[in-house]
């Protein structure tokens, strides 16, 4: 028996990532993932860019490189992001790290003391709430509307936890609610940080799939104090295999965050990150990011559309804007056996506990991923739990 | 001021890396990095392997993975090591990291508490010992010997520190000596961490680059309790750059290491690791492997060959078998000063003191590295160290 660190001994593999061996039978129909769209991927354009990098630039690409990230591709971040208010040039920095998956990671190791708090939304990303449970955080849930975390309960649980090292929130088409949170919600969270001096993650892997209403300034574009901790990603934009995302935050956090990366990773593959610069700079990003948008909201109205003329009425989903998901919400009864029977109608769906940060919490509950399945297998899928929420709700 | 945790406030880049920002000036002749020689990249195979992943499996390489690792990959990486006795098919098992630093990292995370103990060989390799501080552990250093850590010096360490999570070894042409650990000496290291029930991480960036004398067996390969954790690498046989290394271990340990692996960076780049697969699967490997082996042998014997012609005969060095270092050592005075006028004089050279435990301590030692340097460089450089030596001891 090997003794494993009190960090690490009770943690256990994502539940999402075990459904998803389930859905690698050809048979099933799967809702379950979180993958872009394999249409989304811009493969003529990468191998182009990969001669270009081994005919122009092939040691850049092999050879050792800054833990800080490609420096073009850096600039090219900064400058984005300085545009859209999220970098202030004199006071912030920005480092490159494989996804935004890492930012998390490296954010509570150079934050948080084992036991100290981290608040989430509850329901929140599984990945990032497991990133924080693997640095013994005492981690908090705060219950969501339809404008995000709520405000109140938010600010109840920073006096009962003064130890609060930073509060993790999605505030575009949140992962797995598909909610945006309102812009007089995203000042009052701010201001709450501000007042019990603490810091916000503001993770935004899905800020540039808005496929309908109006953009919603970010929280860090309003931050006076630099407490936002900004995290990026291009896995749902370029391609997640390259494993190329960054983070963003005043100066003294990024020197911090460039320590922790090098003793992990060193840096993140310099190929990976030549080849999202030169798709960011060399291709029309703009006229991608658009296409890509196309994609995802025609998935989600078709997938909407069937679940509202499908299902029973008592079931009732959100209307995401953006993003990947759709929240399903059972009116009553037992989620689990919802889950299981279309399960064993092979779709895969997960259940809303998987999302929890206590998974003993009762929930009605379920996640929906409208973007790796064809339209084929929506029309399908949807179908089957039609079918099968029939026979437990009245229509 | 942010309230950094208490693991990482203290912890301070690596002080190679700050040195390789004064080597990027031109007219610098860098013997301080640790870079494969650019001449031993295959970048002809690599760009063909590029095309035929793009031609004919985009997707793979473009989408989400495993957390365990490229499947092809991992099977010959499992396949190879149990050729050489490392793995143990029923037992054991592998995954694949960014290179084998994040191994360091995730073993640390997985295995110590903060303020249990890790024992080094002192010197060693700062990029571990960085990963271990950021863990907040106790680092115990225990000197060398030619063949090794001394291992009456380890037991005392051992005893000293019931709580040991793991002793870090790096027995093949060890960064930064370049010494080889004895057999013997591996036999006595592994009978005590089944004395004491501790681990062992065996560190072997290097093995594959032997350019004289006999294979050692690694320690792995004798172990019968599955105490010791393999770390090896692609980084100095294909290319740093692609990020990507390995763990074996028994498989409990893998398990745990999937998953700080999961919540870090989802998985290792996934077009790296079709690259690697496919270059030592479809290519000659082996002639490869001969080939940088010659490169390296052939620096190396023209640096120390000069190195014992040009400098005064109280400075002495050591002569690896393989790898990319020779640690050189002063008879007495002040090797800070050395250092200093030899980087006055345009020639970077790490100063022994970036590899202790307690970089206070007092060191007559340095470390060169002969794999980055062209043979002019190498030439010049020693020409260089020499008469800086000159002024300040006899010939």
């Amino acid at each position: 028996m090997v003794a494993f660190s009190d960090r690490i001994k009770t943690l256990q593999p994502s539940a999402i990532r075990e459904i998803l061996k389930f859905t690698a039978y050809p048979d099933v129909i799967s809702f379950a993932g979180g993958n872009p769209a394999p249409e989304a991927f811009p493969v003529t354009e990468v191998k182009e860019i990969m001669n270009d990098i081994m005919e122009n630039d092939p040691i850049t690409a092999l050879q050792y490189s800054v833990s800080e990230g490609y420096t073009p591709l850096r600039d090219w971040i900064k400058d984005d992001l300085a545009k859209k208010g999220i970098l202030k040039w004199n006071e912030d920095d920005v480092i490159i790290t494989a996804g935004a998956q890492q930012v998390m990671e490296m954010t509570a190791k150079v934050l948080c003391n084992e036991g100290e708090t981290i608040i989430c939304e509850e329901p929140s990303f599984i990945g990032s709430l497991n990133s924080f449970r693997s640095y013994n955080s005492k981690l908090v849930g705060v219950p969501m509307d339809d404008e995000g975390i709520d405000a109140n309960k938010l600010e109840q649980a920073l006096k009962d936890n003064p130890r609060t090292a930073f509060i993790y929130l999605i505030p575009n088409f949140q992962n797995p609610t598909g909610r945006t949170m309102s812009l007089e919600r995203r000042k009052q969270v701010l201001e709450l940080a501000y007042k019990y001096k603490t810091h916000i993650i503001e993770d935004n892997p899905y800020g540039d799939l808005r496929f309908s209403g109006e953009d919603v300034p970010s929280i860090r574009s309003m931050d006076k104090e630099g407490r936002v901790i900004y995290a990026g990603t291009f896995s749902k934009t370029v391609a997640p295999g390259l494993r190329v995302g960054f983070m963003c935050a005043e100066k003294s956090l990024i020197a911090k965050a460039t320590v922790a990366l090098q003793v992990s990773t060193v840096h993140t593959s310099i190929l990976s990150q030549m080849i999202v610069h030169r798709y960011v700079t060399k291709y029309d990003y703009n006229e991608h990011l658009e296409k890509i948008r196309g994609i995802y909201g025609k998935k989600c109205d078709l997938m909407l559309n069937n679940l509202k003329l499908k299902m029973p009425q008592s079931i009732t989903f959100t209307e995401p804007d953006g993003g990947l998901f759709i929240w399903g919400t059972l009116p009553d009864g037992d989620m689990d056996y919802f889950v299981k029977k279309v399960i064993d109608q092979k779709v895969a769906i997960v259940t809303g506990k998987a999302f929890l940060v206590d998974e003993r919490k009762p929930t009605l509950s379920f996640r929906l991923n409208y973007s790796t399945p064809t339209d084929e297998q929506i029309l399908k899928g949807v179908d089957i739990l039609a079918e099968v929420a029939k026979t437990i709700y009245k229509a």
